[in-house]
């Protein structure tokens, strides 16, 4: 893996260009896919990144525009005049790729750079690719796919294809349309290859294909796509006409996202960050959930102020505060997790909500008997407070219940609101549970320990 | 979305079952996906299941086999005989889903079903994939692909193409090999169809191919296939022998299973588990972690006794326990998450560990100003109490810097010393920023009353 080089690697590409050895440098840079160049640019400096990236022939620097994170693109693009992009890289684009690139352009120089493509009808499908929701199956697709006639004999497809297939990195199916462009079914390769040249489309086409309309939300595309096993989805409009087509690699990056937002919105951060960021974008995506976290510590400090003069009598009832808490805590998230997950791959099955929570509810009971079982053992041969002893392991039990019930029950309710169930781990579901599982420990000691004594 | 409409489709489905209209089932069945009776069958009582499943045809009863959840197969096969088995399932499923397929099942049921395939060749392929471990590319591949010779002409090569295209499903590379059967390159379909019939396979073929040895993790293949956009990974062994290949659909599940995975690390959660599975296998998976948590309090507990005195004396510091506790938690958990996700889609950059902390610093320096602001705003005007009001706001402002150097660190060293970093989020940070925290807390309590008072 090219990967593993690259310290090394950048360490002499560096000193090649402090030297300004252009055949070296380019020597180094060939051999190398655009995707690894991007990645050697975030290790260099941005005045080490040009130099080397005027060096690379245009095909090649648009490669590597589209495989640069949003950030650093935009430094790059900042610096060059609207006709330079157009005609150097945008031209060398595919029309998704293309309007992601000029859709994060400033509005003055995105209306620049679009007067500046020479070839009109790229301009046109970058205009149409930009009307759509970036989260929007239209965000997703590409205009660029091979259309054939249904009336149209193999022989003429073949020369269609060879016409249209200079647009195209590579073929994975032809699409088959009516006169009037309506999605009539795909035409494979293989298909193709084993008929003969007299044959019509018309009696080869599979007429089962699946497609999505244009507004289809991203994480539904990723989800047929997934169970389906698709590397290409069609995009139609509402009267069925062929509009586009979303390939499977920038679907994965769908699915990786999803899966990382959610994963971050459990772990407490907002919006999505990565380790590269600034600490200012880094503290920003923090901050809302830790004054959450705030807040809930202040209403907990709260309840337990009004167990005051129990505190006072009983000191030792403090010490597990904080045992009581993180359970409640942990119990909660390992609920909401199995649920959230499970929405977000659309693996819930076909349970009823009843028959999640009677099953949550079980899991909880074994779960709450073990552990205050262990904790019941511990207090009564280590602490020797009978009263003690009965309040934090009959709490724990309680609590415990509690916390599964309220963290699979919360995602539940979210989801059907149409909010994102993600929102409820994490933080949130904590603080809920720290408030109310405190409430219940002292509710309970108080009363146990008027038994006890 | 079929999916949609599973609920009132399955009462319907149920109701014909029950009165075995084998037509009216079957016509139901007829126009859905595999993937889609998969689904189905998950809402149904086995035998429905099995009912349905014996009129399908062996081809779509095959699909079906593959879509199916693991725990689900498992039934379906243990019921059935190993002949037919091998005839009618494993027969008309490609080599890499009959490996899957087989390996599922016991030992000696898996030595039947093998004795039992008439397709000496398959057979063959089978047993070697079964030799590979499931979580490499060896696991992944198929062996059915497309292999042409580089010194064939584009006649000859058409010629075998259509033999060899008997076994697949869809073309998407040809791949070029040597005499001996060692990768030279790639063949696309559209470098095939653009070239005359007397062009030599050697002067057409594409020599920059991406492949992966056999013994490739199946993540490092995940990353590879991500980062460089392939829909089809050719795999060959130590001397460069063509082996199989592995699709993007396959790897989609590795993707999602190891996005997935981590997330239910980070929330406690040990095994792989899903909604659907039975509460003792939920209760196992969640119970380790809570037993950590379990003892963690039961640390903090006695953390916390070493003040017993104080807290007689000052019940009020017992109130932010919580706060506290919470707090260290989750700017814990948030650092580890960040560099966790890092660490899995390979996207940590070439920055220094120093850097990273560093920063890290940086932003727990300006959110714990932030926050122990806010809280010392609060308890300076509703608390009234200076030794309290300085306390807990010193402390948090301690622990929130801790707690964000520690959250780094440790998935950074777990990651070098091979350890999967997602083991540290979760109860363990959270455990151990619990006792740092509050043995802070209590620290700088003493100080400041002694110095206040």
């Amino acid at each position: 893996m090219s990967t593993k080089l690259t310290r090394e690697y950048i360490s002499e590409l560096r000193s090649i260009i402090e030297v300004r050895d252009d055949r070296a440098a380019l020597e180094k840079l060939e051999a190398l896919h655009p995707a690894d160049i991007a990645e050697i640019y975030e290790g260099l400096s941005i005045d080490e990144a040009k130099y080397l990236y005027l060096l690379l022939d245009p095909e090649k620097a648009s490669d590597v525009l589209v495989e640069l994170e949003e950030d650093d693109r935009e430094k790059f693009l900042e610096a060059l005049p609207s006709d330079v992009i157009a005609s150097q890289f945008i031209h060398h684009m595919d029309s998704d790729d293309a309007a992601d690139v000029i859709g994060d352009l400033t509005e003055e120089k995105k209306q620049e750079v679009l007067l500046h493509i020479d070839d009109v009808e790229q301009a046109g499908d970058i205009v149409d690719l930009l009307s759509y929701d970036e989260d929007t199956a239209g965000g997703l697709m590409a205009k660029e796919l091979i259309r054939v006639n249904e009336n149209w004999g193999v022989a003429t497809c073949i020369r269609e294809i060879r016409k249209q297939a200079k647009d195209l990195d590579e073929i994975y199916y032809i699409y088959v349309v009516s006169d009037e462009n309506v999605l009539l079914g795909i035409l494979s390769l293989k298909a193709l290859l084993l008929a003969s040249a007299s044959t019509r489309i018309k009696d080869i086409f599979d007429a089962e294909v699946r497609s999505v309309q244009a507004d289809t939300p991203s994480e539904e595309v990723a989800q047929i796509m997934e169970k389906y096993d698709l590397i290409v989805l069609p995009v139609i409009d509402s009267i069925g006409r062929l509009m586009g087509r979303i390939t499977i690699d920038d679907v994965v990056d769908v699915i990786r996202d999803e899966a990382e937002r959610d994963y971050q919105l459990a772990s407490g951060i907002t919006t999505d960050v990565e380790t590269t960021d600034s600490p200012a974008r880094l503290s920003r995506a923090r901050l809302p959930w830790l004054i959450i976290g705030l807040l809930g510590g202040i209403v907990v400090a709260a309840v337990i102020g009004r167990f005051e003069d129990d505190i006072k009598i009983n000191p030792e009832m403090a010490f597990f505060i904080p045992l009581i808490a993180a359970m409640a805590g942990n119990v909660g998230i390992q609920s909401s997790a199995i649920i959230v997950q499970g929405i977000a791959s659309n693996s819930l099955g076909l349970e009823s909500t009843f028959r999640k929570l009677a099953k949550e509810f079980l899991v909880a009971l074994l779960n709450g008997l073990i552990l205050s079982g262990l904790l019941f053992l511990y207090n009564f041969f280590i602490s020797k407070n009978l009263a003690l002893t009965f309040t934090v392991s009959s709490s724990l039990f309680m609590v415990i219940i509690f916390a599964a019930l309220f963290g699979t029950l919360i995602p539940l309710l979210l989801n059907r609101m149409k909010i994102d169930p993600a929102l409820a781990t994490g933080p949130f579901i904590t603080t809920m549970n720290d408030i109310m599982g405190l409430f219940i420990y002292f509710l309970v000691g108080r009363i146990l320990y008027s038994v006890f004594i």
